[in-house]
């Protein structure tokens, strides 16, 4: 893509990154203009997007639309962002859990619900911020390696905004993954491999092919800052305040990692008030590198071959990992994994709970947040919010076998009564 | 229930129903007190719920949450109802269909997407007032027969707010939406027959059991009023105004009735400026009495046993299925239907345009939106609405066999390149 966007940066429109100034290094603090830039040039360390937001205020945000672009004074979008197709996710339900809180133990618990976006995962945030970065730098096609909640994702936003996409998936993922993906683009392509194969796979063609914006590849800066909307919306919703506690799955980290940048950024802009917080990941134990690293009291991650149903946080060589590991540590937080039967339960707990029939991502961060009670790390006397990121209907296989049924009867009272169920 | 009732009424709390005063009969207007009463003593015609709005503003509800209780004063729940557990449904998007518009030549045309709600269909609203009602009435069980979205939406809404559920289902339900109760119940029922049968044993149980509130049974009056808030929303994210068409499909007749009962209110209360709007029905095929009663021009419905994909709406005898024709007829619209083979591309077609991945309900109010087009019945310059009800992960086998991925591959750019996906 680099070719097109020698050209384009030169005839970037004004405003086209918003408050956005540029893109600097994670690592070593280097400056580079906004464009479709993922690593610095310097330390080939990651870039993120820097911003000078001026004044933004909660009433601005509040006269906003029931969706992230509500956030878009600070995110590294155009301010007629809500003109350009798109699929207008987020603003999705914060609901108190006193069922679930009641069953481990927690008094003031949160549940923030992303399954009911667009395409039904947080993914849908992230993609719409890629979305219009590839849009303003004249991208052609719109592409991704996916765990499968990203191909939705992106093979949606991009039917919705006429853009030709290219969705890259590994060829053993749930079936439904890859009907919901397919549904929309003509051009979902699987792999005989792994995530991580995939992801190399996609690095390669967008070294290759010109003009192709790889969401989560060389606009992956643009698309991250989507998942801070994550966390605007939680203080928002408390009432513009942050929680104590927060549970957040973690397959890349990238999610983490923005959430808790969503709460700095809030706190500096003087929209909530300075507070501690605790910032806890959860991995599945068949694909728990960042936990491992937690636990062994080491800085490096050690990649890992992925073997669990949580197929969408089967990322072995987390990009992120590192940050995880430091904010984790930094806020007294912790990581912590749980195996696949725990994730089977924690969907059950939160479907019987709280009537939120999550995916197996979402099963993990239940299972790691009673797992975190039972084992002492998480303060049952603080208020707390788990996220759930995904839905259980893309991942039904998870749980078919467990649930079901309690009688099949013909169509008689008598039938029915002979059943005990009344 | 009727015992639990008697009781019940006389204990009622103040404002349990909000501003609504009284049930009235649709045939002859006689008039019964707020209860769990459904059919008319007199002439056995439907009960439908009568208000005393008093004075409503746009300002009072923008000013309300981003959910259905935004409409509380429109509904019949108490002024505390955001107190209580619920799903928190509604207030799901409206998006300008400029793609779809373009393949169809509609000039203005819109999506109003209800497959973001809680469990993924419009049912998630009219359940939620049900809720209401069985708690103000002190139901201890809380019930349904379903075609399968309103499974899903009872199952979820008891757990969510503790109330032992049992859930009705034909045995032959589509997977998907029997994991989608049976996660959340321990009470799924499945009965040996199409959805007429589980209706009928439904209301059969009412008659026996006592403190049974049958969502779509002996709460009716209450269950359907919920349906009123996708019209509700539909005007106000227009910006306050009715549009010129909308197509909403008909099973039972309720969601269609109340949209306009809605659009009615709005013009009553000033809320809109009158101004005349055609209403059409979809119906499938495979089970289409509305619609053949329709075309016939006669105003009875023979009831059908149905044969479609489409089994949300696969109710052979539609209970407000004379109000739709009446409506319809009224109104300047029509009621028209599809064959299951129109469903599927109706299916693929909206996800293809604007990124929505519909079930098979959706699938045929947007083929019949097509052929409402082609067969001149709907006029192409006037704004139009059509409403995706429920969600395609939960009809997944419909479209399974027509999608899929372009290319199974190594990861490698040359078995890439090969493809001709570049
Ligand atoms: C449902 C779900 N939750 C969480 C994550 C983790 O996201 P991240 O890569 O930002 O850590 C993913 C990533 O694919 C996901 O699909
Ligand atoms: C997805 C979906 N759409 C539409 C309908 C039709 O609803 P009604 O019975 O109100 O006509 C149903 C009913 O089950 C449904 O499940
Ligand atoms: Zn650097
Ligand atoms: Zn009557």
């Amino acid at each position: 893509m680099s070719a097109v966007v020698a050209e384009k940066t030169t005839t970037l429109r004004e405003g086209a990154f918003g408050n956005a100034t540029n893109l600097a290094c994670r690592e070593c603090g280097h400056q580079v203009e906004l464009g479709p830039f993922y690593a610095c040039p310097e330390c080939f360390g990651p870039l993120e997007v820097a911003y000078e937001f001026g004044e933004v205020t909660r009433e601005q945000i509040e006269a906003g639309p029931a969706n992230i672009w509500r956030y878009k004074a600070l995110l590294p979008v155009p301010t007629d962002i809500e003109q350009s197709p798109n699929t207008e996710p987020g603003y999705t339900r914060l609901l108190r859990a006193h069922n679930l809180g009641a069953e481990l133990g927690i008094a003031n618990l949160w549940v923030k619900d992303d399954s009911t976006n667009p395409t039904n995962s947080f993914k849908d945030r992230v993609v719409a911020c890629a979305l219009s970065a590839a849009r303003e730098l004249g991208a052609k096609v719109f592409a991704c390696p996916s765990t499968g909640n990203l191909a939705n994702a992106v093979a949606a936003a991009g039917a919705r905004a006429g853009i030709k996409t290219v969705v890259f998936i590994p060829s053993n993922l749930e079936h439904p993954k890859q009907v919901n993906s397919a549904v929309f683009t003509e051009s979902l392509v699987a792999v005989n491999g792994n995530y991580d194969d995939v992801n190399k796979l996609a690095s390669e063609i967008a070294g290759e092919e010109e003009g192709w914006a790889f969401v989560n590849v060389n606009v992956r800066p643009f698309y991250a800052e989507g998942s801070k909307t994550l966390g605007y919306e939680i203080a928002e919703q408390l009432g513009w305040r942050l929680p104590d506690q927060i549970v957040i799955p973690v397959a890349s980290g990238s999610q983490l990692t923005k959430v808790h940048k969503a709460f700095q950024e809030l706190i500096k802009l003087g929209l909530v008030e300075d507070k501690p917080y605790r910032v806890f990941g959860a991995q599945a134990a068949g694909c728990s590198p960042v936990s491992v690293a937690y636990k062994a009291g080491v800085d490096a991650i050690r990649p890992v071959k992925p073997d669990t149903i949580a197929k969408s946080l089967a990322i072995g060589n987390p990009a992120d990992g590192i940050y995880v590991l430091d904010i984790c540590r930094e806020t007294g937080g912790a990581v912590e994994d749980v195996t696949d039967d725990e994730v089977r339960d924690g969907i059950v707990l939160l479907a019987r709970t709280e009537g939120i029939f999550t995916e197996t991502a979402g099963g993990t961060t239940v299972a790691v947040l009673k797992k975190l009670v039972e084992t002492g790390q998480l303060d049952t006397d603080l208020e707390t919010v788990v996220i759930n990121t995904g839905h259980g209907l893309k991942t039904l296989d998870a749980v078919s076998g467990k649930v079901g049924p309690a009688a099949t009867i013909e169509p008689t009272y008598a039938a029915f009564a002979a059943t005990g169920l009344a």
